[in-house]
């Protein structure tokens, strides 16, 4: 079938910055406002604040994350520039995860500190990861990128891809052990992507992961 | 009226990708946190979300429905360069369809394997294939496609449309006899839309259905 | 201040389809999956059905009147090629009263053939239709019309702004005697186009109304 | 990394209108339909429309801060024409304070006149506005800047982001004395704005300020 080369990699870039952008908003409306009679001072409702807390650290923690793989999605697209039929499925089954997570993370806030919510969510996060590996690797792949991308750009892109599933990975364990602290393990996102970058930039290695 | 060619034409594209993007996000807000006694052991988790499993079915379903008609849209007015006020209307009864479809996808979660709510969706999701089959026909038909698409370009976008609504009676079908498992009639679109493409390619069948 | 002429007008418009698209899916969620028996017969699902009606007909109206003012909206500003930070305003009023539909629909559907939601409603749609009157006619003015839009493109989007005035005034008169069938004022707008395209296009009219 | 410079700018302010739309849009659905017996008289309705008002005052407020925002944000990427990873996070953030605003819309609502919520709302405005200011001060900076853009351009836009700080300082402050009109302190915005633009055109703060 013939394709125009550009618009259809607009428009699916466009379709995925749409989704990303709505489901980032839609996280506010987990957060219901407390009930406080109205004739309370002004300590209740710090108070009621207070037990708002693990819904507004959700809020901020999937903020985080959806924003990261939407920088993510951002930074790999930037270097394709032709279309590729074989991204649309993919990056459907990515928008599908990240879409879902407004509901995991009212799940996760509303029980914070159990086990199962917590894993729920940082499983998802596994899931994820390996989906927007996939989409990136594509994206940045001999297929989609542009006469300006460089190899050493397309192992950047792996590289950080790589590094997003290893700490979702060590968030999930930290979640069986301690829930509530499983955050934390996105914060070794940068060390991760500092060694694959490495790692990638071997010549064996290069060789190996050469589409 | 004087048109300029290009800027309605990706103005409704755009308003489209706009309108499928909020409907797939906007299905998760359907989906209601579970309510779980606080001191609960892990079963009990793990038996909520078993409970609330017909909702993610349907999060599944639709979500993968919209996305297939998204895809198509994509697909077609890939293949389309002009803009006819024509299109206008079909394509906002067309997007009404999608963006009525968070209310039947919870509707038939809330009661899975009821058979009102089940023939609802499907028999809604015939009506959305109809208007999905002009809409891309119009896209890829005289007035607006581009001068490099060819007529069997066309072919196959009708062959896909067609295939649709096909599929989309038998789910209909279905879902008078085992309403749960309608979802599965969606799976013949490949087998459907095959037999309409060789259909439309035989001489007498491209006369009749030009147009 | 220095201005480039080409991407704040289209980012305008790109917002403001973005709003259009989010108020006319939003719409759906008013719609709430109404409580039924699990072991009812197909009978009571009909009937819930049909209490929902004043809903669904809801709906219908709103995703009709929205559409109608974004078909406005993408007409006039097919016509429109340059920026003036005059609109930037209006337009945002004009999204204003769009967003605010969907709590008016939402109201007016509870307690339909209510008098005072009734008003409301239809009331909005005065508010609403003048300010899509003055969009429109600014984005097809002297200073932001493109070099090939003529003045009978202007009158025309002029004609169809005033008409739809006229038909919200109708509508909010009927309101006052049977709020049921207010809806059908807005048929007569095609109607009252006609009229004013025909006012507007003698001689003394164009001058009297010229910017 | 090789960067193509003019798309990842357009995706960036894309997304960023789209959360925009979004956050300004979903302000709606925190009103929720009054509870009215369904044969009351008329006056039963407009007196659940007066209790109704600290909602339909919130909305006011909130369209205008956040259309207000995304005005500044429009004009400030107006003038800039290249893209720069560094305004990424910030501009992040700033969604990030847009996208919460529906919540601390429908708490300061809902307790029209207490002083918690309000500080909170004014105090999240305060955080929002540095992070406007910073954000626009990027876009019209060095590194981002059109060729066209001038340096009185570059002040006029610092002068509203300081401008709208002290603004949102005022509000903060009158929040803690007489909540329900703390929102009047926005209308000092064009006084501070002129103040500003004044002192930055002056040659020494120019040198002071200049990045």
């Amino acid at each position: 079938m013939t394709q125009h080369t550009d618009h259809p990699l607009e428009r699916m870039v466009f379709f995925s910055d749409a989704v990303f952008a709505i489901a980032i908003t839609l996280l506010v409306i987990e957060i219901h406002v407390p009930e406080i009679p109205r004739t309370a001072a002004d300590g209740a409702y710090w108070q009621a604040l207070a037990h708002l807390m693990p819904h507004l650290v959700g809020y901020l923690i999937s903020f985080s994350v959806i924003g990261a793989f939407w920088m993510g999605h951002h930074r790999a697209f930037a270097l394709a520039s032709r279309y590729s039929p074989r991204v649309l499925g993919w990056n459907l089954a990515l928008l599908g995860t990240i879409a879902f997570m407004p509901f995991l993370t009212a799940f996760m806030s509303e029980y914070a500190g159990a086990r199962v919510p917590a894993s729920l969510y940082w499983g998802w996060m596994v899931l994820t990861a390996f989906l927007n590996l996939r989409v990136n690797t594509l994206a940045t792949g001999e297929e989609m990128r542009a006469p300006t991308t460089t190899d050493d750009d397309a192992r950047s892109i792996r590289a950080r891809g790589l590094g997003t599933i290893c700490a979702s990975c060590c968030a999930l364990l930290l979640a069986q052990l301690v829930p509530f602290y499983a955050p934390l393990a996105m914060g070794t996102i940068p060390l991760w992507r500092r060694m694959f970058f490495r790692v990638l930039r071997r010549p064996a290695a290069v060789a190996r992961t050469a589409p």
